[in-house]
Formats: C-alpha cells, structure tokens, sequence
C-alpha cells in the first residue's frame, strides 16, 4: 500500500488528488505544519529536506510533486492520466507541472516563506508586496499560452489538472481574483465538480 | 532537426549535453542575455516566459528543463539516458531534477536574479547574503542523501547528471568551494572527462 504524507492546503493536494482519481490503494498520513512536525527528527527520516508530499511505497520513498504525478499515472495506467505513450505530450505536460514548481509555487512562496531566502524583516515585506503582481503575471501566462481548456492538455484529464487546481486555490490568500484569469476559472470549477476532487477535500478538511 | 536557444552559463547546459550525448540530430542557437535578447518579441514569440532552454521539435516547442531532459532521453533510447523502463527509478530521477529546478536553482537566483521577487536594494542584498548558506544547505542535502554516486542514480549515467552537472557549475560564482562536498566534486570531474561535455563546453564558449 502506498502512503502518503501531506498537510492541508500544500502543494501535496496534487498528488493526493491524483492517488484518488487512479483509485490507488494508499493511505493519506497529515504532517502537522502548527507543530512543526515536517521538521522533527522522525518525518525527516521520511523526507529529509522536511517538506510535503512525500510517497511511501514498496520500492523506497518519493518526493517532488512532478515526480510523484508521473509516477502515480505510470503505475495506475488503466486510470489514463498522462499521456504516457506520446513523449511530445508527455513533455508538454511535464513543462506545465515543472512550471508549476520552479516558478509559480516560488512565486507564491515569498508571501508566506520569505525567510527562505532573505533575513529582514525589510525585505520580507518587500517580498510580500510584490507576490500578487508576480503570480498573477503567472497565470496570465497560463491563461493565455499554456491552459488548452477545458483541462490543462485540452480534452483529455491528466495529472497536470490537479496540481493547476491546487495552486489556483492560493490566488485568493495572494490577493488575486480568479475571476480575472477565465480558462483558470472554468477549471476550477470543473475540478471541483469532479468526485475524486471532492473526496480528497473532505479528507483534507476533516484531518485539519 | 531539433534546435535548442540557449544562453552560455545557464540551466540550457543541462539540455545541450544531454543531446551531445544522444548524438541527436540538433542546431544550438544563442540567446543573447547581454543585449536582453530573451524578453524580445522574436525569441517570446519561441517561448513566451523570456527563458532558456527552449527546444523546438517536429511537434512543437518544449520548455522547462525536467520535461526536456526526459523527452530527450525518450526520443533517443538507443543512448539509454534514463531508466524508462522502471516507473519507481524513473521518478526518482525526476525527482532529482525537480529538486534542482524548484530549490537549488531558486536558491542560486536570489543572488543575480533578485529582482524577481523584490524591488528594494536592501532587500536585494539580504538575499545574495543568504544564498551561500542556502546553496550549500542544497548540496549537503545532495551530497549526503541523493547522490548515489558515482552517478546521481549510481552506476548508470542519466539525465540527472548534465543537470547537476550545470547546477554545481554555479557553485563557485555563489562563493563555495565544491571540495566541501566530495561526491559532488568527483562528479564534477567525470562530467568533465566525457567527450559529449567538452563537446558542448566548447560549442557555448565558441558562441559566447
């Protein structure tokens, strides 16, 4: 059985989305973030770089939310959620995920880890103002160049559609109107349509 | 043909050498980052984010290095650049570039590339100040948990290697000395050794 660690509202809803949409055998275990639990001695046994998600299976432990997508998808083909057989559109989705992570994510992160990279308390406000203008210049990006719509690879779901829903649901706490960004929009609510979605919501809610 | 924009120094390296040692059939062209040629209409008409790598395809365009490096590595089986036959493997790669791409090079762009995330100067310099602590955080984490040696996946050469490869070549410009991390610097030097890397050094100091 695979195990998953997240906390709720991470970037781990992706992943653990993705496990319920493949009807994967998994159990969900929540990392406490207000006990600072992902930092403590036995979960960076888990995962040392202290972080969320990480996937426990027979073979050895998984982290990187890109890395688990794929992985979840290639061991639970009869759910199709990748486009495994066509390596251009493997790597179209893969572009998006990795998009996702090293840019958008980053971008986000500066309003609530800024002490990731900077000290003063200065330069940690500095930081915070300029989150909305930067993730909105993200998905106006998405909107407009990347999103195919309906899903993120147009008429066929994939991993890439949990892990956009999971990080459109910060554009509210970073100030941004969804509303202005309409493909996003449209997936957002689709997404939230979707069983497998609302399922692993109420999952996340009721561990919180 | 494939043809890859890249610019001397940056993350595109990875990409380069991974297709010099597929023998792929590939044209570099230089994006000329001095006179800011990357956010001109003609290359953001190639890839609308101002960035390199871009690789254009029979298909379409690919950004983002992980999606590249494994498209390379699936349209050239024959030079065996990731284990694609093993899921759990494959993902622990990707897992690998991942990290790169989303912490160690974030971690590494705070000090030229500050002005992503802030305005002010003292903010600004706040960050270069934390970027030696947190790139070497980054590579202890390397060094002593993913790094299986003396390949990232071990015995065998993948993907994972040019990209680290690239990455560790910042090392010294973010003030570290590759020696505090030993596998890390013998790695260094096999990628050095192989003839598809000077191969592709030489290429990008010959354009630059």
């Amino acid at each position: 059985m695979l195990k998953l660690f997240y906390s709720p509202g991470s970037c781990a809803l992706a992943s653990h989305i993705a496990l319920e949409e493949a009807a994967a055998d998994y159990q969900a275990v929540r990392v406490n973030f207000a006990d600072n639990e992902q930092r403590k001695p036995e979960y960076l046994k888990v995962n040392p770089k202290g972080r969320v998600p990480a996937l426990v299976t027979d073979h050895g432990i998984l982290t990187e939310t890109p890395a688990i997508l794929v992985y979840i998808s290639q061991t639970h083909p009869e759910a199709a959620l990748a486009p495994l057989d066509d390596p251009f559109a493997l790597a179209r989705m893969q572009s998006f995920n990795s998009y996702l992570c090293s840019t958008v994510h980053v971008a986000h992160a500066h309003r609530g880890r800024g002490t990731r990279w900077a000290d003063e308390p200065s330069s940690l406000e500095d930081m915070k103002r300029k989150v909305p203008q930067n993730v909105a210049a993200c998905f106006e990006l998405i909107e407009d160049t990347m999103l195919q719509g309906p899903w993120v690879m147009g008429e066929r779901y994939t991993v890439a559609d949990p892990y956009l829903f999971t990080v459109a649901g910060w554009l509210k706490s970073d100030g941004i109107d969804i509303a202005r960004f309409p493909k996003v929009a449209d997936h957002h609510g689709r997404m939230h349509a979707r069983a497998a979605v609302a399922r692993t919501l109420e999952q996340e809610s009721a561990s919180a």
